[in-house]
């Protein structure tokens, strides 16, 4: 496997920001297990399942801002015009086959 | 709060389906958290965030599937046009407010 | 090409709600041409283009409704439970792999 | 209302392709208003409206690579970082709020 790539930067605030909601998401995720378990009317669990979605939708917002002014940011102001332009495909791509 | 809601009837063999992907979405929300702890590339954590989007989807679609077939057609079926009416409309709105 | 299938039933004032939307999304489409054609930013465009969207998926909403009372209810208030099973099937894979 | 916003560049080819693939789209819009007269089969007409919906994305996309190479690269490479940090939060909540 590649060596895993690192962020140019995280604000602390931010990285704190987004371990919170993980591990409220994590907790959200036990909850439609026992919600499973109990067998509980499908569309109020199908209802949570998307409440799950839009708690991630939120933490990837956070982390798209920060790619954008950090990653993103040090590749599209480079004077590298191949940088550049692959920057532009690869959010291009992120956007319409990652984030939904 | 209202009462709990539960569903007309589960298959044993769907609800450990979705038992089972949910403790490996519960895994992949942890891995997540692990990436954003050492500030990984983020275009990589965001994929990681879409895959776990992905795997709901896939549990949701599992539990609509029995929907439909327990509490939905039980509504459908009957000889009661309110009753009928109503599912039809709570399914609309699952559908188009909920399931993305 | 297989023989084109007919819905069981549409209701009248609802054919003509639907028709009305999607003469106004027509002209959505032209005006988002105009936009393009006269190089507005691309921001209001992309803007533009997602108003479009969401007023695709409100026709969509009006013929599942339709389509839950009519064609899917006649399916799942039949006595054959191979019938039934595909509406399932078919409703499951609609919501899953083409209403977004 | 304000003046309209024009784009910084727009390049000529890919003009011709958005302008070219918003007719298709014109057409596709044209033909489910024809399975509406006709009261097709709705999940037939359903699956057409998603179809235009993913011809729609296709648009948006290449209007999203157009913008961030012109307008936000310009910002972003630009010494005012206000300006730089509108961007930045103009194009999450693009992404966000407004690409589906």
């Amino acid at each position: 496997m590649a060596k895993a790539r690192h962020a140019h930067g995280v604000d602390p605030a931010l990285k704190q920001n987004a371990l919170t909601r993980l591990k409220r998401i994590e907790g959200q995720v036990r909850g439609v297990s026992r919600m499973v378990e109990e067998e509980r009317y499908c569309a109020d669990t199908l209802i949570q399942i998307s409440a799950i979605q839009e708690s991630l939708r939120a933490v990837a917002q956070v982390l798209l801002r920060n790619h954008l002014e950090h990653c993103a940011a040090d590749a599209i102001r480079s004077n590298d015009s191949d940088r550049r332009e692959r920057m532009y495909d690869e959010l291009t791509e992120l956007f319409f086959k990652h984030v939904r």
